[in-house]
């Protein structure tokens, strides 16, 4: 890969970004190690990470193993909740779920609840999902899935013990998918990340004619999660884990801060 | 490459997608050749292209060859523009350009205008570009550029010209940099294509215990564009073009229509 490298305005630029679905990877139960998980399907598929590789893994297998399954037949659902229901049409029991994960409502519609997560991010139904979902005792209609606590941190936990295990320095990322307010269909977008920043300010970078290149930030790590995501299909769970190489930019610390727009500055909600 | 195909659910997945981006493209002027300028590029990379490629286009490269630069001088703002400009902080002309491009106005804010692009999408400043902008005559100061006036037909052209030479079925994507509602840092996203499909629908698709997934439709030519995004960079004029080989879904008909989401289901406006 070195050989493939070239100078360029912001540093290193490697000329080809590769991302390979991890295959095998079992179905994911509470407490299981995804770490050893990781580490034995990049073996089997005898990939030898690398430092600045990027390990870029589906939210469900990481909020799976911190065990965040609920029982709908252990939730109560409030008064909001059941007044929200025939608007929504769902489960009175589900929308209670959103609630108690969402700091704020934006918008009620048949099938969907917009709301700005615990977390910071806006989205749809507080991104409890409700597919590929099983309960401990195989009977599973009653369950469904909220996403990791603290997902920076479940990132930097992985990380810091894949680098323990391969003294190798990579980026961990956990992603989802939404939808936009104006676009059709879901992008996968970032959660969560560990070793690597959520955005690179290119304000202050001249252009190819000397001009200085105005307001731009990009969102890279909502680009890398896009690009996990279409590798990583959507419907069946066998490949909810992505192995990156040649990342174009240079890794360091970031946060999923770093991705919410502050709301004195929303302009849509 | 065919040997790391294997049988998914949604037909033949190919396990890692690579994305290359293509160095020595020149700078691009009115007229130039573009399918020739991309074909020259790849040889000159060992980049022999084969069926199921994509090329994936920087809106700017294209609209250049298109003769999408306006010269500001030759613009007369109205008096519409005239009474934005202060709030906006943007030369009136400038303002002028982005109304007569829009179909809509649906925010104003200093530095920007939100808006309806003639072509459909939501979008900051009708996506009218300042920057690696250069007008024929050395003097640029005065130069802005438009978005092609009909981007699925220039990804069209291109498709056919690179069919016409190299007798492969290959697809074309044009891709511009936009905001998010709440999400801090630009995204690649999708503003015209040829030969691939938009999005991808999942629903009816079953998870892994047999039940139906609902409504997920992916976006995924906007999760390409904004892999690719990440393979150019933005500042800049290097690399505005990027192979791609290992997408993961069949190519076909597609058309930046289906990444637009009607007016009556817009919750954001």
């Amino acid at each position: 890969m070195r050989n493939q490298m070239r100078i360029a305005h912001y540093g290193i630029r490697i000329m080809s970004l590769t991302l390979t679905s991890l295959q095998n990877i079992p179905f994911i139960r509470q407490g299981d190690p995804l770490a050893d998980i990781l580490l034995k399907s990049l073996k089997e598929q005898s990939l030898n990470l690398e430092d600045n590789d990027i390990l870029v893994l589906a939210q469900k297998i990481v909020s799976k193993s911190e065990g965040r399954l609920v029982n709908l037949a252990n939730i109560q659902p409030s008064p909001r909740a059941i007044d929200l229901a025939p608007e929504i049409e769902k489960d009175p029991r589900l929308i209670e779920l959103i609630l108690q994960e969402s700091n704020e409502v934006l918008r009620v519609r048949k099938g969907v609840i917009v709301v700005e997560h615990k977390l910071g991010f806006v989205c749809a139904n507080a991104g409890i999902d409700h597919s590929n979902v099983m309960g401990e005792g195989n009977t599973n209609e009653d369950f469904v899935l909220l996403l990791p606590e603290d997902p920076d941190a479940s990132a930097k936990k992985l990380r810091e013990e894949i680098k323990q295990r391969t003294q190798k320095d990579i980026a961990v990322m956990i992603i989802d998918s939404h939808g936009r307010a104006w676009r059709n269909g879901t992008v996968g977008i970032c959660i969560g990340l560990s070793g690597i920043p959520a955005l690179i300010d290119e304000r202050g970078w001249k252009d190819l004619f000397g001009y200085t290149l105005k307001a731009t930030i990009v969102g890279v790590a909502d680009e890398l999660a896009a690009a996990a995501s279409l590798v990583m299909g959507q419907a069946a769970e066998g490949t909810p884990a992505v192995h990156v190489r040649g990342y174009p930019y240079p890794l360091g610390e970031g946060s999923l801060k770093e991705l919410i727009r502050p709301k004195d500055m929303d302009m849509f909600r």
